[in-house]
């Protein structure tokens, strides 16, 4: 699968809803000018999927980008009618300190980059949005947090699952326990990977493989579901090619235990398609989503015969206009810097508990 | 869930297919006297699924019981018209050596008596078809192979997934590679149980909670679908309630590692519904059933899009015909003590695992 087919993959059935949101009624009672936001990182993410959300948002607006590579800031600057300063290379970003146009940086860089233009966000003054995984590391997770907090600016971690109707439908269940207490979560996620020269396969630019990439997803579903922290981590390892994976992990299945005795059981590939969902078992019954994470039709069923599938409008774009009225208003972020760098610290675990061959506890 | 809860559980979708069958054909084709099936223990799975499966064989029949309760002998007598001398006490059955009218002995005791009764069936001579997990340890499983060789005659286990179509054809789409290499098998079965004095949650009796009872079921998949037999181990165990569950497991999830590299994701519960399939990731797709364990209307899909759902009869009859056709014509059969035993070994090497807290190895 090639950078391309992932987004495919993830877009499969991408449902943007075309009726009018209660949303674009807010934007027309709201005088006042769009934040705007700057995009470092002008990736298969940023092109394809953040750029044009940027375009329907009722209170942000593209209003800058940072690139390495000169043709695509022509193409960006072009197409979206951007003026020659707000167009920044990873070496100049630290100018965006001057530039008022500029109030948001959404940071779509890989992984391990994410400090770096976090960081020179933060010091030019401007609010961080930051993709998942926050960083590679709980420390370099820290020092971000830190430094916004410094700066007096938010930290918000890309977590659009958070703002997606189906999936805070299925918390809903969970927590007013419709069908039960809930007992067993069953997450699981993956594709078949492609092209074997990807960032997503280095470890220095990805700090890990599947898990970090999409085995995070799971970790925030098994967390919303129940409302808790894990505080017990088993995981195991498995490589069918270890040529292409000889930096990151391909597979693992892990399963966590939480306060409550709720029990997690998850799988991250990017050897094998068809995972792409999760099932939580009830005293009553059953919920669950499949798809559960991609960019757009997500659905699923309950054991009483109810169909989960909420219609919801573009995740990037509703994600984008929280963080934007979280900016505006000064409301801080649910998905904020702590809970992403919880997420890292219990992916550590998961590789920790590999490592060294036994479970662990938190 | 009581235990008629459970068994509508497991039937709820059952399909009996009405058409006439290639075996109907057979049987017309076929002069000859049926093999007599005595039944051991006439407890729900007896009474309403195997006695009303053995009224439609074309190869065997009902031919006599064993029972400690004197009101299901008069009870079952009278229904099946048996002779009173077919009729046994577990006191008795050793008398059945005289007993020309039975041929095979179907054990469906609870787990722990599965040895005591397959030795006295093999002393008298009989054929013997045990109900799964085949013993609560690998010592009592090689007990009961030894016997029946000894004794010169079959022993069956009571599988009868590994003659149902949608299951076959899973294990065909792995082999041919259809959708290309398997990967990675999830594979799950489980539900809440009701009846907290039931057998199935006494240690002695069961050997075993969920995992003994349903968690075989994926045991038998990840074995069916590689093909092979894993070598590595992981489990966690999870109770949520102490007290229903003090002497047996309520949860475990587990992982094996198989020579190929494939991993195997299972998960066993009497805590929760919900789980009840399997899915198998390759690297060109996937394909499962869901549900893939029960009595009937199990059925799947494909990732090309093609459905998995192909009709079968009585899956007791099914497996039922097989056998007595084993014993007619001295062919061995496919779901013999060695493979009961092997999984029995599997199963004991998740306990071991949960006990020392870390994977083991095989």
């Amino acid at each position: 699968m090639t950078t391309n087919s992932r987004r495919q993959f993830l877009a499969t059935t991408a449902a943007v809803a075309a009726t009018p949101l209660l949303t674009d009624l807010v934007q027309a009672q709201t005088p006042g000018r769009k934040l705007g936001v700057a995009l470092v990182g002008l990736g298969s993410l940023a092109t394809n999927q953040i750029a044009p959300a940027l375009q329907k948002t009722r209170n942000c607006r593209l209003a800058g980008i940072v690139t390495g590579t000169p043709s695509k800031a022509e193409e960006w600057k072009k197409k979206y009618n951007l003026p020659a300063n707000s167009v920044y290379t990873y070496d100049t970003m630290h100018e965006m300190a001057k530039n008022k146009d500029i109030d948001i940086v959404y940071v779509v860089t890989p992984n391990s980059l994410h400090m770096q233009h976090t960081l020179a966000a933060a010091a030019a003054g401007k609010h961080v949005y930051c993709e998942k995984p926050l960083e590679i590391s709980v420390e370099r997770c820290q020092k971000m947090i830190d430094a916004c907090k410094k700066a007096g600016v938010q930290l918000g971690v890309g977590y659009r699952l958070q703002f997606e109707a189906n999936n805070l439908e299925c918390v809903r269940l969970a927590k007013e326990k419709v069908l039960g207490d809930v007992k067993i979560i069953d997450a699981t996620f993956g594709f078949a990977i492609g092209d074997p020269t990807q960032w997503r396969l280095k470890h220095d630019l990805a700090g890990g493989g599947s898990l970090m990439d999409v085995g995070i997803y799971c970790m925030q579903t098994a967390r919303m579901i129940t409302g808790e922290e894990p505080n017990w981590i088993s995981a195991a390892e498995t490589k069918t090619d270890p040529v292409k994976f000889k930096e990151v992990d391909e597979t693992i299945s892990w399963q966590m235990k939480f306060p409550s005795g709720v029990i997690a059981h998850c799988l991250s590939t990017y050897g094998a398609n068809g995972f792409r969902g999760f099932r939580v078992g009830t005293t009553k019954g059953f919920f669950g989503l499949e798809p559960a994470y991609y960019y757009g039709g997500n659905r699923g069923k309950r054991s009483d015969e109810t169909e989960i599938n909420i219609p919801v409008a573009d995740q990037f774009q509703t994600e984008l206009e929280d963080f934007a009225d979280c900016v505006a208003t000064k409301r801080p972020t649910k998905v904020n810097g702590e809970m992403g760098l919880q997420d890292v610290k219990l992916l550590m675990a998961v590789y920790d508990s590999i490592k060294k061959g036994r479970p662990v506890t938190l």
